[in-house]
C-alpha cells in the first residue's frame, strides 16, 4: 500500500472549508463572508449546493451571474472552490411543469413538491434537467482557476415508488434473472402463493402491498441504490466531458442504511462524507466511521465534507461540541484518513429549517465567538501541517467486514427479534480494537482480505458467492476469523442455506447451529470460559450449536442449554476460525480480543493509556503518529525511548513522554522523518 | 352432554401433523419429506394453503397435475389428508386483472397486491374464483381414498373498506333495520347532527371520515364478519355439492378480534384453531383459549391446527419452546378438548417472511435436531393413545361469558380509561378458577347457562335481549352468578340503558352503579372485606355503587367513596348474584371465588399441588384423567386411594401417588375402565 | 379600569345552564329535563349546537318546528336561552351533493363525511350554507323573549388543505406581500433551493411536500385562522343583520393551538370558553387559562361556556371531579373573571362518542345522584349571588405576555431540542406569582402594557414590530420585565435577527447570547446565586450568555460554562430588566420573584397559607373579595383587623378569621360596599 497522492495537486494540504450559500445572502454580506473566511483560514468554500432555482429560474432562462461573481470574489481572496451541482431540491417550476419529477411515497402516492432530495431517480425529466445543469456548470466553470473539485447533487438518498420505477425495476430484474421462473425460484414465491406469472405483475414493495417477499424487498433496495448511483453516474460524464481533469465526488453519510456505498465507490474519484455523530456517541464510534469511509476505496484518503462546527439540529437533543472537541474530532478523522475537514456551514441561514443548525458564522455575525476561534485555531493549525499528513495511508492487519446487502436483509428478517442491531454490534466489536489501540481496516464481501491477519465478520447473516471460499483460503494460511450469531443464514436471494448455518462456512468454522434462543431484554444467559478466566454475561440472541470440528472454548451457565458450547475455536488450516454464538457484555470483547492479537503479534506502537486514541499514517515522507486524548485529565504518554520526536502541530521536539491535556491532540513524526518531510513541505 | 364421534370416523386418534407445501420445493424433497414424516409419526399433512398460484396459474389453466402427485405419494406412504383450499391469497393475475378483488384501508384506498388476506370480501370477483377453484378441488378429491377433512381458506379475518363494501354494507343494513328512521333512532344519529336523511349517505367508519357514531362501527365490524362468513359459506356449499360426507372446518385464531366466532361455529363441522401463545403467556391463559374454542360448539371437540413446534417470528422476542414444553402444551390441548396436535409448519421455507418461524423440519434438513426428537417422541405417544381420549367431553358447572360484541363495543368506547382490559380480565377470573384446579366452560351470549352451578361474567358491558332475563332464571334456581364493574351500561346498539348500569341486571345484582371513576396506573384503592377476612389492592376503575337490595361483602378503604360497597351479594330466589365494582389484585379472586365453589360442592377430583393441571374427559369407555405438571419442579400426586389406574401414555399402572417430573404428564383411567377403553381402542 | 355592564342586561347575575339536546330524545324527555333543570337552577340551557339536520334535513327544506317549541317550553319555565348556530357539523345531504365543503388531510387527500369540524373553510358552498342557516335562525329568533346570546358554530379549529385553501392562500398572501420577491426574502426562500418564481408554485404545508419552509407554515397557520375567522364573521354579520342588540359569541378552548384567539377576540361581543383541564392539573394551571381568557378583551369578564360536571371521556384516563372540586373550580372561574357557570352535558346521549362523558343528568335520569345534588347547589347559591359579582374587572399589577404566533414559531423550530416547552414555561412562571397570590394579566403583542409594573415574557423567541420598543419604554420608566432563555430569536417572519439574540432586545436586557447548549433529559446543571442566596437546578436548555451592560445575578455551576452568567439584571432608566438563561426548577422561580414584587410593592390583600387562592374583583358596587382553599385540610384566614365582612355565599359577617374547610370558597365585600349592594342587587 503506497502512499496516496493529494487530492487535486493544487492543494497538498487538508482542505479547510464548507458549505456556503451565498444566494441566501445580500451582497453586502459577500464582502463580510470573505473577510471571516480569511481570519478563519476557511479555505474551500463548498458553493453550489441547492442552487438550481437560482441558477435557472426558469426552463429556458439561466443565471449563472452571481456565481461568476462570487466565484471571482472568492478566487481573488485566496479561496480554492469545492463546486456543487444544484440538483439535490429542484426548482418548483419544474415540479409544477413536469410532476413526473416528485416521488411517490411508499403506498404509490405522489409527494407534493417542497423538502429536499424529492425527485424520482428514474425520472427521465429529472435526469435530462439534472444532466443539462451540470453540463452547463461544467462548460462554464471547468477552466475556474479556483476549482478545486466537483461536489455532486447532496446526500443521494430516499427511495421512489412511482410507477416509472415500477416499471424501471422490472427492466433492471429482466437483466438481473435469466427468466421469469428464475425470479420465482430465487425469490421463493411459491410461498403465500406469491408466483408471479408475468414480469408485468411485480410491483415495488409497497407498504400496502407486497412485503412478505423478502427477496423483492432486497431487490428494491438494490435497484433504488443502483437508480441513484445512475443519477450521479449521468451527471459526472456530463461534467468530465468538460472539466477531465478535476476530481468529482458526492457526499456520503456513513452507514446510511439506503444506499450501496461500496458500490458507489468505485464510480466517485474520491469518497467525501458528512460526519454527525450523536452527541453522546463514543469516539470509537466516530473512528469507525471514518475507517469505513476510508475502506470503501480500499485505503485512499477520504474528504471530511460536512460536520458541524458546534451543534446539530435535528436530534432530539443537540448537545454543544465541548470546547476542545472540534478540534480532536477534526484531526480524529486525519488520523483515519481524511485529507479534509470541512463543515457545515459557513453561515447560518436567517430561515428555513436548518436556521438552528451550527455555523462557523452565528446568526449574530460577530467573530468573537466561542466557535469562530476554535474553527479559526483549527484552520491555522491545518495549514502549518501543510501536505506533512496528506496522502497518508494506513496499515492494518485487522479487518471487519461489513456489508450493505447483509445489513438489508438482517433488517427484514421476520424474527427471533425485531431489533436486530446489526451496527451496534460492528460497532461493539470495533470498540474492542480501538480499546486495545489496533488500527482496523473496514472491508466488504468483495474485498481482498488476503493481507489480514484477523478478520472479524460479525452477524454475516449473508453470504454472497466466494466469500466463504475466501474466508477458508484466509484462516488456512494462518488468519484469525472471528464470526457471532446471526452468521451464515442465508444467499445472495436471502434464501436460507440448504444444509442449515452457518452454511457455507460449516466447514471453516467446524460448528453446527441447531437452534436460536431469544431473550427479552430483562432475560440473560452467561459465557463461562472452559479456562476458568472469566464469566461474562450474554444476552439478545444465543444459539444452540454443536461442535463439529470445533473447540469449545466457552459454554452456557443457564437454561436448558447450559454447558452446551457458546464460544468456539476451530483450527484450519495454519488458522484459527471462531465463533461467538450469543451477544456478549463488553469486557467479554476485551478479554477475548486480547490473546489473538498477542498471537499475531499486533501491538500499538505506544503503550498509550486508556481513553487516548493512537494512529498512524504512512506518507510518503515516512510515519506521521497520531495521539488523541479522549479524556478529560491529562495524561503522560511514554514515547520510544532515545528516538526523537516533532510535534507538527506546534513544532516542538518531544522526547521520553508527552503530556497531553484534556482533548489535546499532537501529531508526531521522528526527527529524522521530519527533516525531510519539513523541507518538502514548503 | 355425550362424548362426540370422532371428526372423521376413518381416523379415530388425535390426528397429528401440520402444514405442507410440496409446491416450494424440488420433487427430490418430497421423498425425503415423506420418509421423515414417517419417522416422526407427522400422520396428517395439510395441504394446499396458498396454493392457489400453483393449481391456477392463469385464469383459463389448472394445474393440479403436481397436486395429485403428491397427494398420491402421501396416501400411498399412510398419509391421511387435511386438503385446504387455497383461498386466502389470491393469484397476482387475478388482482391485476380484476382490482376490485383487492381490499381497501380504512381510508377507502385500495391496496396494490401482495401479502395475504388482501381480498375483498365483498367482491364478486373474488367470490367467484374461490367458488370455482373450491368447486374444482372437491370435485377432483373428494374421492381420494386419503382425504380427512376439508380446510376451507386460511384464518380469516380483517376489514375492507371499498366501496363494494360500502354498497353491501347499505343492503346489509336495509335487512336489519325496518327503516331509515329506525336506524338514526338506534344509531343515536341525532349526536353532533349525524342523522341519515337518505341510505346512501351511509358509508363506512372511514379512518378519515365517521368515527363518531359507535353503533356504525359495531355494525361495520359485525357486517365485515358476516361477508367473510359468507366467502367461507360459499366455499362450503361448492365442496359439499362433491363431498357430502367429509367433515368441513376453517382454522380459527383464538381470541382474535375481528370475527364472531360463536357465530361462525355454527357454520363449520367442526372447530379447529391456530394457537400461538406470547412466550410468556401463562398456561392458564393458554387453557382459556382452549376452552373458548370448545365452548364455541357447546362442548364438541376442536382440532389444534397450528401451533409452533419451537419458535414463532412475529412477535417482539420469539423465545424458544422449552425442552418438554411442545409435549406439555400440546396435552394440555387434548385435556382441554382437542382431537388433534398439529402444526404450522412441517419444513421451513427458505425464503419468505415466515423462514424465520420454527418448523419441523429446519432448514438444515436433518432429523437429529431437539426439535424433530420432541416431535417424533411426541408421535408416537399419540400413536400409541389410539382412541382412548377422543370424543371425550368435558363436565363443568361453572362457565364464564366472553361475547365479541361486548368486545367491540367496549373497545370502542370513549372514557372512562382507553385501555379497557376486556380480555385480560376475563383471563383473570379464569386463573382463580384454573388454580383452583376448577374446570370452566366459556359460554356466550346465546348459550344454554341453566345446566351449571356458577356463571362469571367479566366486563359484560352490553347485555343482549334475553340476557338478563335467563340469568335472573339462573340464579333464581340457585345458580351464583358473578359480575364485575362495566357491566351492563348498553343494549345490543350499544345505547345506553335509559335506566343507568347495571340496566337490566339491576334486578338481580341488587345494585345501582352510580358513578365510575378512573384510576391512573400509579394509583389504587383497597377491597376491605366486611368480615374482616383481608384487604386486597384495587385499581384501574372503581364503581360507585349503591346496594338496591344487595348486601356489602366489602367496602372501599380511601378516596371519598371509602365505606361504600366494592364487592356485594345479592340473594335472589334460590341463588347468589355477585358484583365486584373494581379490579381486584388475583389474590381477591383466588379467595372470593372458593367459598362460592365450596357452596356448591365444586371441587377437582384430586387434591393436587400448585402448578400442576388436572382436566377429566369422558370418553364412550370412561373416564380420563389429565394430569399436567406446568412447573419446573417434580411433585407427587396422591391418587384416590384403594384405586388402580392405568397411565395411558407409558401402560404403567399406578396406585395411591403419581410422580411427575418437570412438565410430565399423565393420562389416567381407572383399571376398570381401561380394560374396556384398551379392548375397544384396538 | 372600570367595571363592566352583565353581558345582556336582561339577566346580570352569573349564568349557569349549558349544552342541552332536545332532538336526541324523545318528547317525553324534554318536559322531564325542564322540571330538572328547575330542580338544579339550570337556568341558560345552550341548544342548537350540531342541530343543522335536524333543522335543514334537505337542502330546500327547513324544520324549525320543534325548535320552536322546545325554546317556549325553555322560556315558559323560565328559562332563558343560548342559541347556537349548528354549523359544526354540516348535514351528511350537503357533503354528499357538495363534496368540496369536506376538508382534506395534511397529504391534500379528501376527508370522507362524518365526525365534527370536517368541513373546509374556505368551501364557498360551506359558507354560503352556514350562512344561510345562520341567518334563517336569525329572523326567526331575534324576538323570543327568552334570547340571551347567541352562541356561533362550536369550537372552531382544525385545518384543511384543499385545493380551495391553496388557491384562497395564494390570494391571501398575494395581499399579506407586496411581491413575490418580497414573499421569497421574508421566507429565506433561497434555502434549499426553494424560492418561487410564480405565485402558482406556492402550496399548502403539505405532510408529504414543504416543511422546510418555516415561514410557510407559519403563514398557513395564520392564514387557517384567519379563514374560519371569516367563517365566524359571516355567520356573526347575517345574524346581526336581523339580531342587532343581542351579544354573539363563539366557544373557544383556552391555549388551543390552532387559532389566534387574540385575533379573534376582537370579533366576538363577549369571549367564552370550555374548560377541560387534566385531572391531574394544578389550580394554578386553571387559573392561567381563565387569566388568558380574561385578557383576550383586555379584563372584560368571560363566559365559562363548558366545563364538565363529573368526568371527561377523551382523556387516557378521566377521573371523576372529586366532591367540592365542581364549585370550588366554578368560583375559581368567577374569581378570574367569568359571568357565567355553565356545562357541557345537561343529559348524557344514550349513543355516539360522547355518551361516556359527564353530564349533570347521567343515563339512569336520576336526580338522586352526587353530580346532580352538587350542580343543584351551585345553582342555587350562583342564584343567590344575584349580580354581586357582574362585571367585576380584576386590577393587575404584573403581566404576562403569551402569543400564538410566537407558540407556532417555537413548535416548528427544528434544534435545539424537540420539546419546547412553551406552554410549560407559562404555567411555570404563572404558578410562582400564584403562590405568592399576586394576581397576573396575560397580555399580547399588542396589548397595552404601560400600566403594568412588572411584565414576565417567557421564551418570547418571535419579536413582532415595536415589542422591544415598548417593552424599552415600559422599563425606562420603571418596570421590571423578566425575560427567559429562547428570547428575540426571530422577527414575526421567522427570520433570525440579524445581530443574533436576543435581537431587539440586546439594549433593555444588556446581554448577548452566544450559544444555547441542550441537556439530555437525565442531565442538569446548577444556577448558583451571586449572593449566596441559593443553588437551584436547572435543565433543558442553557444558553451561554455575555453581560454587555448587565450585572450578573447568578451562575452555572458546572461544565464548560461554569462561572459564566445565568441570571442577569440590567438597570435601564428607572427599571430593570432580567434574563434567566436556563429553564429553572420552580423553587428558584418562587425566590426569584419575591424581591422583585416586594420592591413593587406588589401584596396581596391579605396573608394567606399556602394552597388557599386570593382574587378580587372591582364590581360598580365595590371589591370582592374570593377566597378558595385548594386544599384538602381546613384552614384559618386572618382577615383585615377591625374590618367587618359579609360572605356572599351564605350572607354571614364574619370579622377577624374565616375558617374554610377542605374545597370550601367565600366570597366576602367588607360590610359599608355590601350595603349598597345588597340593596342594588334586588
Amino acid at each position: 500500500m503506497h502512499p496516496f497522492p493529494a487530492v487535486n495537486s493544487r492543494a497538498p494540504f487538508i482542505w479547510h472549508g464548507g458549505d456556503y450559500n451565498p444566494e441566501q445572502w445580500p451582497r453586502d454580506i459577500w464582502d463580510q463572508d470573505i473577510s471571516l473566511m480569511q481570519e478563519s483560514h476557511f479555505r474551500v468554500p463548498t458553493v453550489g449546493v441547492f442552487s438550481w432555482v437560482s441558477l435557472q429560474p426558469e426552463e429556458e432562462r439561466f443565471t449563472f451571474e452571481w456565481l461568476d461573481t462570487i466565484l471571482d470574489k472568492l478566487a481573488n481572496s485566496g479561496r480554492l472552490i469545492c463546486l456543487a451541482t444544484p440538483t439535490a431540491a429542484q426548482p418548483a417550476w419544474m415540479s409544477q411543469r413536469y410532476p413526473d419529477v416528485l416521488r411517490s411515497d411508499d403506498k404509490g402516492i405522489r409527494n407534493h413538491h417542497g423538502r429536499r432530495g424529492n425527485y424520482c431517480p428514474t425520472s427521465p425529466t429529472y435526469r435530462r434537467f439534472a444532466v443539462q445543469i451540470a453540463e452547463r456548470m461544467a462548460e462554464r466553470y471547468a477552466k475556474h482557476p479556483a476549482l478545486l473539485i466537483w461536489h455532486v447533487c447532496n446526500e443521494y438518498g430516499g427511495a421512489c415508488y412511482c410507477s416509472q420505477c415500477a416499471t424501471e425495476f422490472r427492466n433492471w430484474l429482466q437483466k438481473r434473472y435469466s427468466s421469469l421462473d428464475d425470479l420465482n425460484q430465487k425469490w421463493w414465491t411459491p410461498f403465500w402463493g406469491h408466483t408471479y406469472t408475468d414480469w408485468s405483475q411485480i410491483e415495488p414493495p409497497y407498504a400496502n402491498g407486497e412485503r412478505a417477499i423478502h427477496a423483492l424487498t432486497l431487490d428494491y433496495k438494490r435497484f433504488q441504490s443502483d437508480m441513484l448511483l445512475q443519477c450521479f453516474q449521468l451527471e459526472r460524464d456530463a461534467i468530465r466531458k468538460f472539466s477531465p481533469d478535476i476530481p468529482i465526488t458526492t457526499n456520503m453519510m456513513g452507514t446510511y442504511p439506503g444506499l450501496d456505498y461500496r458500490k458507489w465507490a468505485k464510480e466517485v474519484d474520491v469518497i467525501s462524507w458528512d460526519c454527525y455523530p450523536a452527541p453522546k456517541d463514543h469516539p470509537s464510534d466516530i473512528a469507525f466511521l471514518h475507517d469505513l469511509n476510508r475502506g470503501l476505496r480500499d485505503n485512499q484518503p477520504f474528504l471530511l465534507m460536512e460536520q458541524t462546527p458546534s451543534s446539530q439540529n435535528w436530534q432530539a437533543v443537540n448537545a454543544l461540541k465541548r470546547p476542545g472537541i472540534l478540534r480532536l474530532w477534526s484531526y480524529l478523522a486525519v488520523a483515519h484518513g481524511a485529507d479534509a475537514v470541512m463543515y457545515f456551514q459557513w453561515r447560518r441561514g436567517r430561515g428555513g429549517c436548518e436556521k438552528m443548525h451550527g455555523a462557523v458564522v452565528e446568526h449574530s455575525g460577530r467573530a468573537d465567538t466561542r466557535v469562530f476561534r476554535e474553527v479559526s485555531q483549527l484552520g491555522a493549525e491545518l495549514e502549518h501541517l501543510k501536505d506533512r499528513t496528506i496522502g497518508g495511508v494506513t496499515h492494518s492487519r485487522v479487518a471487519m467486514l461489513f456489508d450493505w446487502d447483509n445489513w438489508w436483509a438482517i433488517e427484514d428478517t421476520v424474527g427471533p427479534v425485531r431489533d436486530k442491531q446489526y451496527i451496534q454490534t460492528l460497532r461493539q466489536h470495533y470498540a474492542a480494537l480501538w480499546k486495545q489501540h489496533v488500527s482496523v481496516d473496514i472491508v466488504f464481501s468483495d474485498s481482498d482480505i488476503s493481507t489480514y491477519d484477523v478478520l472479524i465478520a460479525p452477524m454475516l447473516y449473508m453470504l454472497k458467492p466466494g466469500v466463504a471460499e475466501r474466508i477458508e483460503a484466509f484462516v488456512s494460511k494462518g488468519g484469525s476469523f472471528i464470526a457471532t450469531y446471526f452468521t451464515g443464514y442465508v444467499n445472495e436471494y436471502d434464501l436460507a442455506n440448504e444444509n442449515g448455518y452457518p452454511g457455507p462456512l460449516s466447514h471453516v468454522l467446524g460448528i453446527w447451529n441447531e437452534e436460536i434462543d431469544a431473550l427479552y431484554p430483562e432475560q440473560s444467559n452467561k459465557i463461562v470460559m472452559n479456562d476458568g478466566s472469566g464469566k461474562y454475561v450474554c444476552n439478545h440472541l444465543c444459539e444452540i450449536i454443536h461442535c463439529e470440528g470445533a473447540t469449545p472454548l466457552a459454554t452456557y451457565a443457564t437454561d436448558f442449554y447450559a454447558g452446551s458450547p457458546v464460544v468456539t475455536r476451530n483450527s484450519f488450516g495454519r488458522g484459527n476460525a471462531y465463533y461467538i454464538a450469543s451477544r456478549p457484555e463488553q469486557s467479554f470483547l476485551d478479554a477475548f480480543y486480547a490473546p489473538i492479537l498477542a498471537e499475531h503479534h499486533i501491538a500499538p506502537t505506544l503503550t498509550v493509556p486508556a481513553g487516548v486514541e493512537i494512529a498512524q499514517r504512512e506518507t510518503a515522507q515516512g510515519t506521521v503518529l497520531f495521539l488523541l486524548n479522549h479524556a478529560t485529565d491529562a495524561v503522560q504518554i511514554p514515547l520510544q525511548s532515545k528516538k526523537r520526536f516533532l510535534n507538527l502541530l506546534n513544532d516542538q521536539t518531544v522526547q521520553d513522554t508527552i503530556t497531553l491535556t484534556q482533548y489535546d491532540v499532537a501529531i508526531l513524526t521522528a526527527i529524522d522523518d521530519e527533516k525531510n518531510q519539513g523541507a518538502k513541505g514548503q
